[in-house]
Order: structure tokens, then C-alpha cells, then sequence
């Protein structure tokens, strides 16, 4: 059998800070790298898209993150998207449409296992999105710790990203009052688009009063995207027995270091929880949550900007867009056929 | 019916900061303030001891503090037990031993109905402590919030406190290994004869490498009675779904400020649930708790030092005692028959 080539990013050395831009030296390219040959329980796919997201630059260090650091030599570890070309594994077939860790390369070689299958009816890609990492995260924090009411307001920080502008959405379905935070008007525009009451500019609005006057000062859920100073603008205006859910801290990882949350006292007399999660811990609820969302997403209910960086090559510089928020939506690298 | 008259202090006016001793004037003490007449549904109450709580001082201010303001010019706010000498409420009878907010004065005329009949085998002021605020406080935190199972480990900051030193002994009878955190080497003493296999000193020791080493870093509850420095220095030791139970902050009170938790970021990757709650929320749960605590009362399974102030004139003292710290136990006021 003859070697099979593909093109891809080996994360080479762990970058010096876990916030500056990548140096040099840390992913290197590789037009010619060896795909190596299938063996039992394995698949290959053909990768057509790569997920970026804020842990994606997390995981380049050498600190735990929830899953250890991604292995020096390898492709650099991502989500990703693509076709069945080759299966060894039962479970799937040449042409079967799966996503799961796939890793910055053209061809990956996983094991079959590993891989979830992505519904008919729905872009390929809405699996790294709505359907995947994005919509499953917004799922689970919301519904599972967020819990909102009828009636009940809910604020949503990084309102216009992946994961808060589907936050955004399955709120306002729950019938909830929805308030988002996000960072320039264009983004304020589309959070209101998805049903928000309103939504807050950090950069431009001072927080802590805009959100009393939008929020009534009665704020049940926080669902948190960023940490560090938004969230600390919002712990006083928390309503008795409100939930914070911890989803990202964003804000950790391009200011150099931890922002001190002040107003953290807020939480004792309103008797509030605050409480972290992550989206793998859950894997077993997946298919569940799926069932959930599908009909949704086709018929449309549920929708998530697409920021798409194009080629593998490219998508060292989308790490950088994530981080400094000058991302529209999901960032995704659409691989070249 | 001629007129009876009581000693009591009387709120006179709000302190000026919420953290310094009392200035003179805000409280008022009448040694011959008159006691009203009792009305259909009321009991009078002769007191006999006072339960001086950091919520107490918090009280006097007029900031809300999950309960309103003490009222101005009537007896100071306090929970106290005591024994019936006159009843228009059919519930209870002259000589019943009864706890309830009684405030500082010797004689109160209270409704029935907000009282609890203290039960019989126990001195009457363990209504105040292991059968009262602290013991359910303690339960409740412990083991609706901590929920600690056998053989993981518990964090019980100001472990000596009343409060605290009930955390540490139910903690020990769930299975828990107990760390206990307080301020003196008489009150370590005391946590460690309560069970706990160790206790930091926080004054003189290195929080942070004292519980690594204690905790094996590795902390699945931390029952917090402080808030600020101590709580902030175990936030980095949680093991992945920890459990943090915010009961209390005297560290605001005494500090003139909130203090920053500087490691809350630790709370998400470790998908940590930190919950405040407030005892008086769970009334309807106070019978089903005492049932659990009376019978290890009686058989003298769970104990609570008691730190007495002698007669009602002395209570202020009482207050700055607990605010600094020099308390060995639970602060009461013994009044004077």
C-alpha cells in the first residue's frame, strides 16, 4: 500500500505566554506530512472544517485546561467536521458525515469511536456549531444551570459569539426576558436581531448602569462568556436565588492574567449559585440535546453567524481574531478541497 | 392592668460605617422602657439568653442584608431564647421554653406564632447554637450545598466559630476528612479535638501551602463562614466538581471593604458550584433538621463552645468581640434574672 500525503499544522513548541500572539515556531506547516495507514476500530476523513475556539489557544500551553495540553509533534489538537473516505471501524462507512477531534490537518486517522455522525438536513459545519460544541455548551449551561423562568430575566455576556448568541435564542424560547452584552454595535444590532430586549456595548455604555435600567436591576440568570470585569458589572444587580453559569473567561486569556471579581460578596445575602461546567463532561446527553435542537435548526429557529477563515493555512489568524473579538459568530477554517 | 417595665437597648441610630466598633448613640440602654400589653396571639417571653451573630452588627445599618433594617427606636434585633410567663396564643403556655427574635431587652412581647417551643433534655440555649442558627446553618450548608461524601475532603474556614466548629463535626460523622482553618493555636486545638486531621492557622501560616499539603491539594467541599483572603487563597486547591458553600463574610465586615477573589477563574475549569444561602429561608425544613441533630445533642455527639457575655448592658461588647475575632465559640448574653 502506498503512503498517502496531506498537508497540516504540527504543534511544534509551546508558546511563551498563554495570551500573546503565537510566536514563530510554535505551529509549523507541513505540505507533505505521512498520513499513517489505517488500522482496526480506525477511520479517515477528509477534513472540510476546523472549529476555533478559545480553548483551542488554552490547550498550546503547558497548564491544565480540562483535557491536557495538546501533544507536542502532532496536528495541533481542533474540532473538526468531514467525510468518511475510509472506515475500518463498524460503526461507519465511506461518505458518512462525522465531526469530533479531527485536528488542523486535511486527513486525520481517528478511531471510528470517537466520532459522532451528523444528522441529515443540516451544513456539515452546523455540527461544529448549533449542533455541536457551540450549541450543546449554550444547551447545557442554560438549561441545566441557568434553568430560566417564564418571565425571568436572563443576560447573556458575549452576546453576538457562538455560543452566547445561541444562548440568546434558546432563552428568549424558554420565555425569558433576554438582555445581551457584546463589544461594538454591529453585534448589539444581531443580539436584538435574535430576540434580546436589548443589549448593552461594553466598550461604549458603562455596565453597571445600563444593565440596571435593561434588567430592571433584577437579573435571575447571568449566563457568562467572558469573566472578569462584565461579569463582575453584573453580580450586583443579581435577583434573589439567581444563577450565574461560568461558561468562558474569554477576558483570562488576552489581559495577561486574572481579573479579581470585587462584587463576588453580591452572591451570599441573594443567596445566588454560580457554578462552572464544561460541554464534554456530558457526552452521554448528547444525542438528547441533539433530538432537541435538530428540529429547530431545520426549520431555522436556531441560527449562528458564520465567521470563516478560508484554508488551513489561515488559521493561526484565527486564533488571534477569537481573541481579540474582532470575530462575527462562530470562527471556523474552511478547509480546501 | 397596671403597667410593667423592662431594661432593653434600643436602636437609636445607624452607625456610620458598617465595619467600625459603635459609635455611642446608637444604641440607647432604658432601664425602664415599658412593655406593651399583650394582644390576642401574643406570649410574653422573659429572656434569658441573646445570640449575637455577625448578621447582628450588619442589622444595624441601614443596607438591605437578607432581612430589612432593624427598625429604629425599638429593641435591637436579635434572636433569643427564653421562657412563656404570660400566653394569648393558644400554641403555647406560661413556663414553655421557647426561642425566636426577642431582641435585647429582658421582657418581650412577641406573636406566638414566630416562636419555636424549645425541646426538653437540652439547656435552653442550645435553641441559640446547635439546635438553632448555628446548627442549622451548619446542616444546611453542609449538607444541602457541600453534600460531602465519604472520604472526600472538607475545608471549614473559622472552623472554631459556632458555625464553623458544627461544620467540622458533621462533616466528621458524614466521613469527610476535615481541614479546619482558624486564627489561633487554642482554636486549631479545638478543631482538631473536634475530629478534623489538621487545622491552618491562617495568621501565622501560608494558607495556600498548608492546605496543598493538608488537603493532598485536592479539596472537594469548602464550607466558607470568611470570605476575601482565606476563601481566595483555597480557590486554586478544589478538586473538579467541588462544591463551595458561601455562609458567611466577616472579613467584609472587619476590613471596611469587600476583599477581591482573585481566583475565581479556578471555579470553571474545575466545574465548581459555589452557592450562597441564607438559614431563614428554610424554615420549613427546621423541624426535619432538628430531628436529625436532637438525639446527637442529647447524646452529647455534637457541641458547641459558648462564649458568654454577662447581662444585657454588656452586650455591645459582645458584637466587637465577634467582629474581631476574640470569641471563643458562640457568642451569647446571659441575661441577668
Amino acid at each position: 500500500m502506498s503512503t498517502a500525503y496531506t498537508r497540516r499544522y504540527v504543534l511544534a513548541a509551546r508558546p511563551a505566554t498563554t495570551t500573546e500572539p503565537l510566536e514563530d515556531g510554535v505551529l509549523r506547516y507541513e505540505d507533505h506530512a505521512p498520513v499513517p495507514a489505517l488500522r482496526d476500530g480506525q477511520v479517515s476523513v477528509k477534513v472540510k472544517w476546523l472549529s476555533l475556539d478559545v480553548a483551542t489557544r488554552g490547550w498550546m500551553n503547558d497548564v491544565r485546561n480540562y483535557l491536557p495540553p495538546a501533544p507536542l509533534g502532532e496536528a495541533m489538537r481542533a474540532l473538526g467536521a468531514g467525510v468518511v473516505t475510509e472506515s475500518r471501524y463498524p460503526g461507519l462507512a465511506a461518505g458518512d458525515r462525522v465531526s469530533g477531534l479531527l485536528g488542523w490537518q486535511e486527513d486525520a486517522v481517528v478511531e471510528g469511536s470517537t466520532l459522532r455522525k451528523v444528522p441529515d438536513g443540516v451544513p456539515l459545519q452546523a455540527a461544529l456549531h448549533v449542533l455541536g460544541i457551540s450549541g450543546q455548551t449554550a444547551w447545557l449551561g442554560l438549561h441545566d444551570i441557568g434553568q430560566p423562568q417564564p418571565g425571568e430575566t436572563v443576560v447573556v455576556t458575549a452576546a453576538a459569539g457562538a455560543v452566547g448568541s445561541l444562548a440568546v435564542q434558546l432563552a428568549v424560547a424558554a420565555g425569558a426576558r433576554v438582555v445581551g452584552v457584546a463589544g461594538t454595535p454591529e453585534k448589539c444590532d444581531l443580539v436584538r436581531s435574535l430576540g434580546a430586549v436589548g443589549c448593552v456595548n461594553y466598550r461604549s455604555q458603562d455596565v453597571e448602569a445600563a444593565i440596571a435600567e435593561l434588567a430592571s436591576d433584577r437579573v435571575d440568570v447571568v449566563f457568562d462568556n467572558v469573566g472578569g470585569a462584565v461579569l463582575d458589572a453584573l453580580l450586583p444587580h443579581l435577583a434573589v436565588n439567581a444563577r450565574v453559569v461560568l461558561c468562558g473567561a474569554v477576558s483570562r486569556y488576552d489581559r495577561g492574567g486574572p481579573v479579581p471579581l470585587r462584587n463576588w460578596f453580591h452572591l451570599l445575602p441573594n443567596r445566588v449559585r454560580m457554578e462552572g461546567f464544561i460541554y464534554m463532561d456530558h457526552a452521554d446527553r448528547f444525542d438528547e440535546i441533539e433530538a432537541d435542537l435538530l428540529p429547530r435548526v431545520r426549520a431555522g429557529e436556531l441560527r449562528c453567524q458564520e465567521h470563516v477563515i478560508d484554508g488551513l493555512k489561515a488559521a493561526p489568524e484565527g486564533i488571534q481574531v477569537l481573541l481579540n473579538g474582532s470575530n462575527n459568530g462562530k470562527v471556523l477554517v474552511k478547509l480546501c478541497d
